[in-house]
């Protein structure tokens, strides 16, 4: 080891730039167990004070790409292969409509995802509620199912970026978390290894978000298109709404049911509106040779003609599952959540909600905690929507009576009711490209 | 453990303050291996930038002392025992004098000292240049030998404050030494353990100091201070100039013949100033029921009727050593270092003659380095002194002719003349108490 690390956490203290050949070493040598938790630590707390730069940036995140294994979906299928990520919000199924409509269009999408942790739901935990459902591929399964049904999400290969799970769990325990330059390396490091070669940045912002600030959103997303287009990817960010959940169902079992609605044409619109915009972007970055508008008419076309619906089941039985509805998990116990008066929903506070389905049991306080695939809640009534005293706003689905009380009232608490429409909104707010 | 670690580490990042019961259960639970070491190194950094309140770093330096065991000097001798501890410096061998003084006057000083790191010397350094010098006395010996002779200086006991010397470890490697709070806290908590009733705390300020700016060492001093009061002890901070060395000699044996010399009345001016106003502070506070004006009196009185230098030599004797001078090594090679012009000496830089001796071998750069305990510098021309072309400003003390030119170029780097004469300047710049 040529670094002395004391010296660059002063450096990184003191407001100075590292070399991208320090951050490297500092990362591999950290990834190799030659550089202690501790001075890691004390270097992301710098970090947090004192920022990276957009150099540092982007030779933090290839050298966590370079700590492991890293894939080329595009070479093994001699394809264009597109990918789609978010950041974490309540209520967020999107990748699991997306999957189908850009696979019914004829453009693989393969995709590695992650679970849920407090609030914020997880794509593998959603999936893992219809049974027989497996998350675990190799990658040869995992190429094979591209090139047969034209898509695939699976959990994260403990073989890529194995330097970005050790210094998460160190910032997950050592409040360094919130580093916008160390969360941007971490999302485009595993999107970059696994090997994608355009990929469609959610970054959501609000309440229920972790960029509480369109600002702050904006910032996030310029540092991570920068990686993207340092690494040679074509990337857009979607800035999109987290001040209320998204769509209406929030669980796992719920979440299901709510993509395949709209994969059949019957979700709700903001979801909807989504799902579509992000269709068009990938189909616009793939190798069909077609742009943005040609790209939201072949999506729309994929839903009104069944093709994504087809894609939807042929994929999930590929992976193992039941795409029947009807297998899905049923919570025992349903309880509405009645408007309190005649009025106007200013807004549906998203992290209120997302607490409401984490303590019925949708989602995890810490890693080990067991979930329940079945409960969960659904927002009935969304910001403009005009409703009558005693109407149902959303309904609980609990374990029992007594989960289910508690969840009306804090879903209750979330809900704001006026006597004017709020200003109308779309669910994308920005775009960063 | 009721503490989340990784929410106080949280909360000082965002500046928040701690409980005096987190604090003590933060730094006791990290003494017990309970809190692991990326966790505190996290929040050392995060009190680097945010800061502790005067609250946090009493609870902090209360419970380093609670973290190991604790000596109560003054009931084990039914007297008002007293200490003087220095932040470090070049050539600062003042308790070595002291000690003597304070203890012919009838008040016993009893001290544990440090080993020095980079360009700063320790008093046990010094110590051992003296052949069959003991460093480690048990407590009762200790005791035993402050009953009988009056004064002891001996090494840290490793059951003292635990916690401080692990925390310091971290601190060393995570670039969070310079933490005022946490060095006020690292120094009394160590004086406090060691059961003084009346500490005198030797700031020192300057280009060879830890403090660079009279400010902050007013900051570290009013820390220390209160830290004191809190703990009921009488305390009182001299702020002292570390612009140039201190004395002439820099290097452990050529210190301690300066510190003989200085009790034989024959020591250089700004020493002995120093020397006598620390001692003169020390006999006031002690149970003697002087004050300052007389225990100046008392500590020049032991200087000229030599009852401080037959002390020293009682001293010495009682922890094994051999107090003739003609006993300490010498370096085989000495070396002037001449003034290239007339003029008069602005300043002597204390850094670069404390590098100068480390790189002679005085010092150690990493804890695990032999010294040399006969080399060093001696800077015969001060700040303030008009010299001629060919004078000799100071002297090299070497292990051979190449560590020597060596060591002429820099220590004459060191020196600036000028035409006019810089305005006078006392050793103690201000008092806090």
């Amino acid at each position: 080891m040529t670094i002395r690390p004391a010296e660059l956490i002063e450096r990184k203290r003191d407001g100075g730039e590292l070399s991208a050949g320090e951050v490297s070493e500092l990362i591999l040598a950290y990834a190799r167990d030659e550089v202690p938790d501790y001075q890691m630590a004390a270097w992301c707390m710098a970090a947090y004070f004192k920022g990276l730069s957009a150099a540092e940036t982007f030779a933090l995140t290839d050298a966590m790409i370079r700590s492991g294994e890293t894939l080329d979906l595009g070479a093994a299928l001699g394809r264009k292969v597109v990918d789609k990520h978010s950041t974490g919000g309540v209520g967020d199924k999107t990748s699991i409509a997306v999957g189908p409509i850009v696979a019914a269009c004829g453009v693989p999408l393969g995709k590695m995802s992650g679970r849920g942790l407090g609030h914020t739901g997880g794509t593998l935990d959603k999936l893992e509620s219809i049974p027989g459902f497996r998350v675990e591929l190799t990658t040869e399964e995992m190429i094979a199912q591209l090139r047969e049904v034209g898509m695939a999400i699976v959990g994260q290969s403990a073989d890529l970026v194995p330097a970005d799970k050790k210094l998460y769990a160190l910032r997950d325990v050592t409040a360094t978390v919130d580093v916008m330059p160390l969360i941007a390396s971490s999302i485009m490091s595993k999107k970059l290894a696994a090997g994608a070669d355009a990929i469609v940045l959610d970054v959501k912002v609000g309440d229920g978000a972790f960029m509480k600030t369109l600002d702050d959103a904006r910032a996030l997303a310029a540092q991570m298109l920068d990686l993207g287009h340092r690494a040679g990817k074509q990337v857009v960010c979607l800035l999109t709404d987290m001040d209320q959940p998204l769509g209406r169902a929030v669980g796992n079992a719920l979440e299901i049911r709510e993509a395949v609605d709209t994969l059949r044409g019957v979700g709700p619109g903001d979801f909807g509106e989504l799902v579509l915009d992000a269709c068009a972007r990938l189909l616009a970055f793939s190798d069909l040779g077609i742009d943005l508008a040609e790209g939201r008419r072949r999506a729309e076309q994929a839903l009104s003609d069944g093709s994504a619906l087809a894609v939807y089941e042929r994929w999930i039985r590929a992976q193992g599952g039941d795409p029947d509805l009807s297998a899905l998990p049923e919570a025992p116990v349903r309880m509405p959540v009645r408007a309190p008066r005649d009025g106007v929903v200013a807004g549906v506070r998203a992290l209120a909600v997302g607490i409401a389905a984490l303590e019925l049991g949708a989602g995890r306080r810490t890693k080990a905690d067991p979930i329940d695939h079945a409960v969960g809640v659904v927002c009935f009534a969304k910001r403009g929507d005009t409703v009558l005293a005693g109407d149902d706003l959303a309904e609980v689905h609990a374990r029992d009576e007594s989960a289910a009380g508690k969840a009306v009232s804090a879903v209750l608490a979330a809900y704001e009711l006026v006597d004017e429409a709020p200003p109308a909104r779309g669910i994308v707010l920005d775009v960063v490209e």
